[in-house]
């Protein structure tokens, strides 16, 4: 491969990625609201043709019960190795709208980032891996097979995605997995994931009596669900931030010091940390630091709660139901259904006897790592330090990709998570934003992952 | 004057009084809600022409920086006592919606009941005393003058009525105020309300980091909000049901062993109770019964709760902030703004480091006990003995009327609460009723008021 044509071609055509980065980004495909459905086909046509206009032999939609998969692939020797890539076309919801300050499906660039729903997580990531390749072909070096499953329902958990790979493993025969949506710690610190956290992600509802009441009237008699529930989440965790369900750290991997001591060389400023999320003081887990806590310890976090008067003004109301989504982020060696199971019993048995609970799981995911000892990990490492000339650190991410750990059982191959986003680039939130230097430096490294694995498959 | 003559009036006219009730109750006078006030406007319109109709001399729009107030008079000898009647036309939001059985604002009967926002708080209760007029009026047996004063905001805190009455103490001179916004025992147990809570009403709002963020990425290393208010909340009453604010109960009325047994004479049965509300225990402060719960006791509720993804599915966000509507009831001997004030520096003071918080005092209301050794007590009493059979019983209620402080201490007149709602009428809540009963006995009973009134005034 010439490294130095691939970057020429970058150079040369980086209008037009990102003007085609934009189309994409304008269709809403939020999966989890069924009201944009029609949107998220959209979005996989578009990524579809796409595939074919960089080079792909042929692109499909596999239909599944919720969003298709769009797979394609570029077989040029079956004798050669096959890069499969994975990624996602579908986005988070976007509300609040009211809190971006310009429309979340409306991209612009400002200070050299892309402002979109979807422009790092993973639209903008997954798309790199498509520009790569057109990047490959037309340079005339591209060194191996290639497959891609872009699926459109990640951030509802995947829940078609098992069934497919399952049902597809010979489709998807390969000696890698390839997915960008993940970050790097800094622009100066490249790094590569190499621990994703997983997760359990429950709903609660909190009856109290069969309507909703005057708090005049019954105020102080009759047991309010909101108070109750709050009372029952906080006691979810105790003062030193440990989690209360009973069993719940029984299967926690646990780091050997040096592993913990190695972890701490990743450059990390809590000051610049608590500045830049506006925060006076951080807090989690005793006789942790911020970076186990997100990278080795689980986590409680509720991600919403609701229940009686919520408008303007003042309504007094004493209300029939309370409700939360409380989800938990689990480290090596839990299970997400385990955990759900537990969770669910032990929020029953802490319900008091004048209000009725009922508890429903939401996706789940496994927690997983990968190992840095692998000829994919090396060649992830050495493309790093060509495209960015320094040596990538293997870092402990606290997020989850659940379909990490489907693909190191079903497929059995390795998985690199090389991902180019930022801590700062807003996912999941308003203002979501993917750095323009980001997106072409990865589209060049991915070139490069493909040049490294090919030469050390040899 | 003839009682006979009134209750023949009223059975001839009881379709009309239903039908220009309900002609009241189609108009979505929801105060709290600024894209109502056309139509809050439109009520104040209706009962006044409603007022003239029904033989009033004059009667008027009083505008208020807020929404207006209807006055109306008919003196018929300046040497004659003259009865003020308080009431409100707007009415509590009728959110939410689809747990109505029937259209809010399409009012209907069914199995006896009137079925509407407002039927029974307070359009209902309030267009008695207009009926009561008119009967007296037809009937030639009006045996004083009559003064109306009808507000728009009561369910947002009657924020505009104080200067009012302080602004118009001569034309509200009269005798006697006359409220019918409360309720009584049930239909076979008359009762008159002798004492009533009062109200501070808190939006707290917390603050943690400045953005939204992913709750993989940063979970277990940063405070959430959602959390941190729930421990917050809780933290505000204990295991044995008490308020923890320091000096909340600094003030609280002690109510003397014998007070507090003449209270439990009141037939009341806590198995029924509970059932109707669909409960299986009760919760409280330890050491009272349900009825000092609500009477005799502040409390303290959590009127709503919000924050983070509230919407369908699941979506792994750790939110920026998170907020609730508290309030307090208070009785007697307590001061809203004093408790408002306690509050607001207690939730400060418990504020851990990480996060930030903001408290905005609602509008409160004064708490307020009515005497029963008053002649104006002594001809409500007797209206209930001729038109009820029964004497009626003293009780205090856990709502709040917070003008009724406001009035005795202007006006310097006694107030009567005249209300006959039943606590199961669901006021404030969806399929809010009146019953078809109680709405005419009502108008009887408001027209004996006056013939005893008068009789024991002479």
């Amino acid at each position: 491969m010439d490294s130095k044509a691939i970057l020429t071609y970058i150079e040369d055509n980086k209008q037009r990625f990102l003007d085609e980065l934009f189309d994409l980004l304008r269709l809403p495909s939020v999966s989890a609201d069924p009201k944009f459905a029609g949107d998220v086909r959209k979005t996989a046509e578009m990524v579809k043709s796409r595939l074919l206009d960089a080079g792909c032999d042929k692109a499909e939609l596999v239909e599944t019960p919720g969003h298709p998969v769009v797979y394609g692939e570029k077989i040029i020797d079956p004798n050669l190795p096959t890069v499969v890539v994975y990624g996602h076309y579908d986005v988070q919801p976007a509300d609040p709208y009211e809190l971006w300050d310009s429309p979340p499906f409306e991209p612009v660039i400002k200070e050299e980032k892309i402002y979109a729903r979807g422009a790092c997580d993973d639209k903008g990531q997954a798309y790199m891996h498509v520009k790569a390749l057109q990047a490959m072909v037309d340079t005339g070096s591209l060194p191996c097979n290639v497959k891609f499953m872009i699926e459109g329902e990640e951030e509802v958990g995947s829940s078609n995605l098992e069934t497919f790979v399952k049902e597809n493993k010979e489709k998807l025969a390969g000696d890698v997995v390839l997915i960008s949506d993940t970050g790097i710690i800094a622009i100066d610190t490249p790094s590569i994931t190499v621990g994703l956290r997983g997760l359990s992600y429950m709903e609660v509802e909190v009856t109290g009596p069969n309507r909703d009441l005057h708090s005049g009237i019954y105020g102080g008699a009759v047991a309010n669900p909101i108070n109750v529930l709050c009372t029952m989440i906080d006691s979810l965790t105790d003062e030193n931030g440990h989690i209360t369900i009973p069993g719940f750290y029984d299967k926690v991997e646990e780091l050997s010091t040096t592993e913990r001591e190695q972890m701490a060389k990743a450059p990390f400023s809590l000051e610049e940390y608590k500045s830049e999320l506006g925060i006076d003081e951080v807090k989690g887990e005793n006789g942790f630091t911020t970076n186990e806590r997100t990278g080795i310890r689980p986590a409680l976090d509720v991600n919403g709660i609701w229940g009686g008067y919520t408008g303007e003004g003042a309504k007094t109301v004493l209300p029939s139901k309370a409700y939360a989504k409380i989800s938990m982020r689990l480290v090596p060696n839990q299970h997400s259904d385990e955990i759900s199971d537990l969770f669910t019993a032990h929020f029953k048995a802490i319900a008091p006897d004048y209000v009725k609970v009922k508890v429903t799981a939401h996706h789940g995911g496994q927690p997983s790592v990968v190992k840095t000892d692998s000829l994919a990990y090396g060649a992830a490492s050495k493309a790093f330090e060509e495209a960015w000339g320094k040596a990538p650190i293997p870092t402990r991410d606290g997020g989850s990709i659940p379909i990490v750990a489907l693909f190191k059982e079903v497929l059995k191959v390795d998985v690199v998570l090389l991902g180019f986003g930022l801590d700062s680039d807003a996912i999941h939130s308003p203002n979501e934003h993917y750095g323009v230097f980001n997106y072409f430096k990865g589209i060049e490294t991915i070139a490069l992952f493909y040049k490294h694995f090919v030469e050390l498959k040899k």
